[in-house]
């Protein structure tokens, strides 16, 4: 995994593909890497759709090896969302596939004149690149399944759906998971758009023939792994909720903290939530010959997803996460379990961010497009974005757009992107989150209910300002440093509780690349990281002003503890004091 | 005109009128009121739909006085277009009228909860004002009948169309001419929208009964009236280029320059530039019994507007001015002037502006919505916005979001904003305007055209960086100054060129204040003015980015002179060092 495939898709005799040893880069990969080769590569003012924006797709530091959980893909470009630098990653298969490959990134590169659709295809032969029209529209699962009929079933899949192809702001990119199911979406910033206009459909990878990626120090690697695992196995939500309920056992949790946005952050409780958790989805699931716990690619050792079969037994899509259940669930006063697993399977279809698009359909309904609650039109408002109706363009690019077209002020959005599952007023830290991160209202880049809520890593009252600055700073050094590994970040919840499994981690990076690595290194790394996107983002016109949750969050107080966010403007420009 | 009538549209009983004394803001008129109000009530970072938002309406310093051609109006708010300030001023009747009233500026404040509509009156009695929900949606022609019918012909109006009410970015605010047609608007950023969220539909002025504003020292004032309009009408562009073919005299000079952009900016040149000329247009306008020379308001000596007439000799529009004639003319390849004429009765009756308008279209067809020159196809498109259909509700809220919606790069805009007439790569000091205007792409901010093109006040090679920043500070700071009179911008070719003239109108300021102002106290209002505009500017989130150009226009060059933008950002940077 020392070589960086680079992919010019301006060439003038069409794409011209370019292998490059690591160099500067050495030693890095995941976020780390996409956001050091965009922020020292990419003009920050420039168009994210144009010519000189780059795709990065980059598996962690330890993908493609034995150790445990390590499969989380990064993709990083300039965000057509947000205007600003993203990484946004996703389980699935292919990070493995790609670091086993060799490959600690692919960059795309440049923009093709013509209208050529392209696919990539990559194994222990080489790369190859060609234009196939016939690829084009095909929503994610028509596109993997003819992937498969070409290229048999020993591949993974890297793709975009029609909202990536028609460079929508909340396009995702998809990667095909254990079944070969373009289910696992690095979902967030509209990131599958810029694949689109790098017209690059697919990506498909054939590992046959390589090997697991093996450590310098065997033996220290294989204990960590052991050690690591056994943490992740002790603590009770990577080892008992997340494997047992899923991401969305969070559903009665955030519920009962007054924190659960419900019909477009409206309310803090949605009184349909027992309809949607987590133990009524694995119950269902179960009932129907589904799978409750199941991982997302092998390695994984919490198995927080699950698969969803329709009322006839028949699989409709996996198991939806908690941010989708919210999104299209709850945020839309929807709740039907049914509904919300055939969005989740549109928006997995046509490439699109859940999030995003739960959100957005809760602007549409509040600007009178539809309901709250009427799933069915929500469903036909999701129809119209795959079929790139008018409507379908502006709700394709997320609800700031969406509520730009209908003149709503309403607009739950930071730096043009949608906040995701939990009511900034209810857990102030993660308002420090939403409103302070490099990528835009994110709660994986600072997961503060972690400490707010969940009590992991210590208690800080999510009702109160104090103390959130210096949490949510915490968590966003470490969550960079977390996502630069290729370790699912739901490690997190263990590493903050147990410092034998966070040394794990650190014995696990050492023992692999032959490092003495400490845990100060570690919040180095994450430090240089946000320092990197930050600066990025200041040389893209971004200030402090960009660093604020809209208006309405500090004068609209929510029920039920009614209350505002009220962490102040200069305590939110500290928490990059460090 | 020492009263600022404020409205507070959130009242609880129903919006609260209040009248204030100018207090700090005495000596302020136009755009030195509007931008000094809003930079020091507004909160920067307010949504500018919500209720911290303000819309400020106020007539020059010298209107409703005898002085020539004083009839400007200035309307100012955080704007929906941009999300900076803005100020966007129009001729008509309501200026000269609403400073007989006494009234400094008219305030709208707050946001009712319920979704009502009103209508404001205000006459020699005092302010009236209710709901009148018969008024929604109605376009803007129709909505003055209604008030005819009400308040007889006496009165003039300030309204929205249906654009407004529905909250679109491209909203205009409509002015009545002196036919007491809905004629002339303030177009730029987005009022509309403002004023629609504010639920105010029209305001009815009625002066009957008030007199003219009396000047201080009345015999130098007369005097300098005098000079002042013998002045205008001895100067070849007021005197008469404009009044024989109205500004779009300029459609031939420039496209001879090489800077009229064609196809959404694609080139500098339109083939069929003469089939809509100034020339040609006056020419159509006298043959069918219209009109081609004609004031826009009472007092006005240039006369540059005219009437439009149909193929059946039936009145259709006002003249289309320069910018609409090219906006849905030459920009979206088209060369029919009937229809040019009819989008443009269209942009008034919806309440649009022109330019968005035709940039907007002009993006489209690049998306491939229709094909450029298209005149049948552009027409529904418009209709479309009309009616507030999604594709309608895309274009209506301008070029950026319409290039968004479509994931298209080339959209000719600055801070949001679209550009007007002139390529600023064939004339780069109109581009240093374009870039650094507080307020977004807008050439009446600092008319470089003048001494690039049309050689008044020196003359500055137009495809050369060299001089291009003085140029653009001198006339920027100049403009501020004109825009807070009063006075038509177009009395700038005479002053630039004709020291008397320019001496003329600070002795019409002197005589009617009883002031001593010198041109250097003139020079330290516009100063003042854009000071107060940039710290607004910075406090809402703009930096230096922001005053730059989109980057094709760096890369692209421009047929025939085949040049790009070459000003550099550093000197960019210059603009508001002085």
């Amino acid at each position: 995994m020392d070589t960086i495939l680079r992919i010019n898709m301006s060439g003038k005799n069409g794409p011209e593909i370019k292998k490059e040893s690591m160099g500067d880069y050495a030693g890095l990969g995941g976020r780390g890497l996409t956001s050091m080769i965009i922020a020292r590569e990419v003009p920050p003012t420039c168009h994210p759709l144009g010519e000189d924006n780059k795709l990065v797709i980059a598996p962690g530091m330890l993908s493609g090896s034995a150790a445990a959980i390590s499969g989380r893909m990064s993709v990083g470009c300039k965000s057509p969302l947000t205007g600003g630098i993203k990484e946004s990653n996703s389980g699935g298969q292919p990070a493995q596939v790609l670091a086993r490959l060799g490959y600690a990134a692919i960059v795309l590169e440049g923009r093709p004149e013509n209208d050529d659709l392209y696919k990539i295809f990559i194994n222990k032969d080489g790369v190859k690149i060609e234009a196939d029209n016939s690829l084009k529209m095909l929503p994610n699962y028509d596109l993997v399944e003819k992937m498969k009929n070409e290229h048999g079933d020993k591949i993974c899949c890297i793709s975009i759906g029609p909202a990536g192809e028609m460079k929508m702001s909340a396009a995702s990119i998809a990667f095909t998971d254990m079944e070969l199911r373009p289910s696992r979406h690095a979902g967030r910033g509209g990131i599958g758009a810029v694949m689109g206009s790098k017209h690059v459909k697919a990506i498909v990878l054939d590992d046959t023939g390589m090997s697991t990626r093996e450590p310098k120090e065997p033996e220290k690697f294989k204990e960590a792994n052991k050690l690591f695992t056994e943490g992740l196995k002790k603590h009770p939500v990577t080892g008992e909720g997340l494997p047992a309920y899923g991401t969305n056992v969070l559903a009665n949790i955030i519920n009962e903290a007054g924190a659960y946005p419900t019909n477009n952050f409206q309310k803090g409780q949605f009184e349909g939530t027992s309809k949607i958790s987590g133990e009524t989805l694995a119950e269902l699931e179960t009932e129907r010959g589904g799978m409750a716990t199941h991982g997302c690619h092998r390695g994984c050792v919490i198995r927080c997803s699950g698969i969803f079969h329709d009322k006839d037994g028949k699989f409709l899509t996996k198991q939806p996460e908690y941010e989708t259940v919210w999104a299209h669930g709850a945020n839309c006063g929807i709740d039907d379990l049914d509904s919300i697993a055939m969005m989740d399977f549109m928006d997995d279809n046509y490439g699109l961010d859940t999030i995003e698009m739960g959100a957005t359909i809760a602007v549409a309904m509040e600007a009178g497009l539809a309901e709250f609650g009427d799933a069915e039109a929500a469903i036909k408002l999701l129809k119209e974005v795959g079929e790139g109706t008018p409507l379908g363009r502006i709700l394709g690019n997320g609800a700031a757009i969406t509520a730009r077209a209908y003149g709503i002020e309403r607009a739950p959005v930071v730096k043009g992107q949608a906040m995701p599952a939990y009511d900034p007023r209810a857990v102030q830290g993660i308002g420090v989150t939403y409103a302070t991160s490099t990528m835009g209202a994110d709660h994986t880049s600072g997961y503060a209910i972690a400490t707010n809520v969940l009590k992991v890593g210590g208690y800080v009252d999510p009702l109160k300002e104090d103390g959130q600055i210096d949490l949510s700073r915490n968590l966003q050094i470490a969550t960079a440093a977390i996502d630069s590994t290729g370790m699912c970040l739901f490690i997190a919840f263990a590493i903050l509780d147990q410092p034998e499994t966070f040394q794990a981690l650190i014995d696990l990076l050492n023992s692999f690349y032959g490092l003495s690595m400490t845990a100060d290194d570690v919040t180095e790394l994450g430090k240089k990281i946000l320092k990197a996107e930050r600066e990025f983002n200041a040389k893209a016109g971004f200030t402090s002003k960009h660093d604020r949750l809209p208006d309405y969050f500090k004068k609209e107080p929510v029920a039920p503890h009614n209350v505002t966010f009220t962490v102040k403007d200069e305590e939110l420009d500290k928490v990059f004091n460090w």
